[in-house]
Order: structure tokens, then C-alpha cells, then sequence
């Protein structure tokens, strides 16, 4: 990580805490950070994860290529040094996120150990490395927007799993096989994990 | 704004609507940008705001140098192309806060009309503009962090008011007078102009 340009950071306290936001909302802030081969199911799971943990009350938000790539990182594409500083503004927002109390869902295929790692440093203790995995042949065999039909083609430079490289986490906080299991299966799977992990703020 | 540069963005959609947040919470996501001098008050003031929006029962996150300087821009100094940059990520990222459903209290001097245009542009109908106005006469008065005096004896470039212009809002929504009122009264006049503004959701 650079250090900071800046020369104008004052010491002014926060006007709320994380840590009044947290007993607030009764639960803990925390980034769970989904990685995996595209069409592993990450934005799926992501999603329906969101949707369950609203249920339970839970302040949840979702980041993914969908609301970061539109806007956010608009100026980035996906060289490996673009995907890079994409992967660290998403981290950055998660943090803040997670000091505004939510738990952050993060969901982009963060092919590269390097990449989550330095979203790991920037969030800590609040990181959780959430692995979303298939087999390759499965997740081409799904294919739902033809990409790896397009990759195959090569038509699609940088594509992770064809044309660039995806490397498997070694030691994730947790495996989600979307491959052996069924989507409902793999959302209580990370639930489970979710609400462990992030157990309520005053106990 | 420029093109997103994105093949792979989806219309899966998001797990929880942006109206089912705010249902959820009572009441509308909103941006509250204040703009003004260094030393106008902006930090101050919208740390209070925060406060008394948490007090209220109001979602809400603000953004200021402390925070996004150090992490999200990090890399980025203080020339105008490097400052209209920094203004375009918050935006972006004040968009993300309010589509989780929060107020988002943007602090920053944001000096120049078009960079604000730009966070307008990016936020809508939820954007609303605040003018944290103070003389320079009286900024340069209190010179809390001694910025000003060091930009007078030529050791800071590109610090607004001085070195570099600052552009006051020609019709700001909503204009807070730091120097004629007290602390307190303009804490109380943000807070109404926030909630007439952002009503009850269901209302």
C-alpha cells in the first residue's frame, strides 16, 4: 500500500463509532470476501446471502462488478496491474463500509493470492477469505453470458481460468462447493459462517 | 464521466433494493455534500450532523479527508486533475452508501464548480449541496492545523483560498453560516434541512 499524499489529516474524532454502530445493530461489522473462477456463483451466493442476512436482520451490502465496475473503477480495465488497483479501491470501500457498521459482501472472481492479500492488509481482522468453488469444466459448462465460449474463441484477453491465471486461495476461512451442493445448501453454508463469525457485538 | 470499461457486468439483480432499505430504516439515503474553505467548519459540523442523525435514528456515514485520504485515495495528491479525481471516487462511493440506505455526509472543500457538477451528475436527485460559508478573513483566523499559515508563507501549493481558487456554489441548496452562528445552530440547521428533505420513506 502507497502512503498517504496527503498532508491534511486532522485528528478529529468520528462523530459515531463502529463500535456504537455495532451495538446499535446488534451484530458485528466484517468484509466476507467471495473469490473464484468466473461462474462459480460468487454474485448468486452474494446476493441471496444479502437477501438472507436482511432477514435476520443483519446489515448487509454486497459489492461486485455490477455497482464497482459502472462507476467506482468506470476508468479501470483488467490488465493485472488495473485489476489490482480495482481490487484495493473495493477493499478500501469495504472498510469503510464495515466502520459504518455493515457487513460487506464482496463478490469478483481476485484471481491473484497478491490481490487478497492486500485486501486482507486492509482490513485485517474483519477480512474472511470465502472461497467459492467448481471445477473449471463446470463453471464453463454453465457459462451463463457465453464469456468462456468467448475466451475459448480468444476473443476475451485476461480472462481468468482461459487467459489469465486464477489461483485457488491455500488456506480460505471457508469453501463453499457450488459444484456438489445446491444454492440454498450454499447460502446457510456461508450464513452459518456469517453469523459465527460476526456473532453479536455485546457478547 | 467516462465510459465503464467493464465486458462482464451482469443485470443480476441486487439482493436488497435500495426501497426495501429504506423502508426498512424510515427514511430516504441522500447525499449531503458540504462544500467550503479550509477552516469553514465542514468536519466539524458534519461530524455533529452524524451525531445527531444517530440520535435520530438516521443511517448515516460521513466521508472526509481523514477517511478517504489515507485509504480509498491514498494515491492520489492534490493537483486538480489528481483533486477532481479524489471527488469523483467519493461520489461514487456516497452513491454505493446511499443505495445501502444511508445519509452520506460528504465533507470536503471541493473547491471548483465543475468537480462538483461531476458529484451531482453522479448522484441525481439525491444529491444535495451545502455551503459551509465563512469568510476567508475569518478561515484564516482560526487556522486550526496552521495550513493557512504555511500556504501564506508559500510552503503549501494548491491550498484553496490561497494558493489555489476556491468557487463558491452560485445555488447551493442549502447555505450554513459558520461565522455569524454559533456550533450548535448550525448543527440544528443541517439536521432540519436533512430531514424535510429526506422524509420517511413511506411517506
Amino acid at each position: 500500500m502507497p502512503e498517504p499524499k496527503s498532508r491534511n489529516i486532522s485528528s478529529v474524532v468520528h462523530g459515531v463509532s463502529r463500535a456504537e454502530r455495532e451495538r446499535w445493530n446488534g451484530h458485528r461489522g466484517g468484509v466476507l470476501w467471495f473469490t473464484g473462477l468466473p461462474a462459480s456463483g460468487k454474485s448468486t451466493l452474494a446476493a441471496l446471502l444479502e437477501q438472507r442476512l436482511h432477514k435476520e436482520r443483519v446489515s448487509a451490502y454486497m459489492l461486485d462488478g455490477d455497482n464497482i465496475r459502472a462507476g467506482l473503477s468506470a476508468d479501470l480495465g483488467f490488465s493485472p496491474a488495473e485489476r489490482s488497483e480495482n481490487l484495493r479501491r473495493v477493499a478500501e470501500v469495504a472498510k469503510l463500509l464495515v466502520d459504518a457498521g455493515f457487513v460487506c459482501i464482496a463478490a469478483f472472481i481476485s484471481p491473484l493470492s497478491r490481490d487478497r492479500d492486500q485486501a486482507r492488509a486492509i482490513n485485517g481482522a474483519d477480512f474472511h477469505e470465502i472461497y467459492i468453488k467448481a471445477s473449471l469444466a463446470a463453471c464453463e459448462a454453465r457459462d451463463p453470458k457465453g464469456l468462456y465460449r468467448k475466451a475459448r474463441a480468444g476473443l476475451l484477453a485476461e480472462f481468468s481460468g482461459v487467459s489469465a491465471p486464477y489461483e485457488p486461495p491455500p488456506s480460505p476461512d471457508l469453501v463453499v462447493h457450488t459444484e456438489q451442493s445446491d444454492i440454498d445448501a450454499c447460502v446457510e453454508q456461508s450464513l452459518h459462517h456469517a453469523v459465527r463469525r460476526l456473532a453479536r457485538a455485546d457478547t
